[in-house]
């Protein structure tokens, strides 16, 4: 094994916000590397806002080299109108991945609860406490979608085991 | 004005076909130079479907070097499902416009209709046939996603007062 141990990067991708959370895997033990939130303004013509998701995405995949790459997959949106507009955002997400010839590892939002929080219906504070006790954070990240990219990364190290 | 006249791609996208339709515009005359649909199986990963319809819009883009790119504007999908699945499909057709810095005009599909078969309401049948008298074509496009592509793209030369 590496002895970087492996990187995987998690992606909860949004359209006004996509979280990012990277973190590494080395004999079972798991460590917070970074994690953020890609921010568009509204002010910025809408095609020049996925680019700049894209751009992001890909700076991240080149600068820190991950493993696997782990988004949610998603179902379902409060309605249409947010579901074409995440997706938007899910497809050069997704593009970013593919164009960097990485892994990808999907899972559905009950997944990723039920793997951080032992619950599948765990509420975002929740998700949150455990990211913070798994990745020995000092504070729960700020930002919910960079919480839940990291639980997204948390869940890929334990459903992959080549990772561990 | 240049002598090829202005070039206008419409994009129709869709997660399983995406349409596309070139025409020229010179001296208010509309020309019909290709159409078609970008076909991704089913059988093929998620996002390497969503690269293959980047790679095949960035190719027509770089091919027929089109002044502008126009592509329907969507509000709503049959369901949340469709929407996320047309939503992926339209952020990475969004990409290929800009990351080629194209200029986008996006318009409603009652536009669209509006402009072509001079009804809000119009079928696709109708569109098909205005398509077809539009530019003189032989016979209707056998593709929906292709007819309704040249469609929005006769809507764009009809819009943009600078193209004729």
């Amino acid at each position: 094994m590496a002895v970087r141990g492996k990187i995987i990067l998690g992606l909860d991708p949004g359209f006004a916000d996509t979280g990012f959370g990277i973190i590494s895997v080395k004999e079972h033990k798991l460590k917070f590397i970074t994690a953020g939130s890609i921010r568009t303004s509204k002010d910025i013509v809408f095609s020049k806002r996925l680019q700049s998701i894209y751009l992001y995405i890909d700076k991240l995949i080149k600068k820190y080299k991950p493993d696997i790459v782990a988004v949610e997959k998603l179902y379902f949106a409060r309605n249409v109108k947010t579901a074409l507009d995440v997706g938007q955002a899910r497809g050069v997400a997704l593009l970013a991945i593919e164009r960097n010839n990485k892994d990808l590892l999907e899972f559905t939002p009950s997944q990723i609860k039920q793997a951080v929080a032992a619950s599948g219906n765990a509420n975002k504070q929740q998700v949150g406490q455990m990211v913070k006790m798994i990745l020995h954070l000092k504070e729960v990240p700020k930002s919910d979608d960079a919480a839940d990219a990291l639980a997204t990364a948390i869940t890929a190290s334990f459903f992959n085991k080549k990772l561990v």
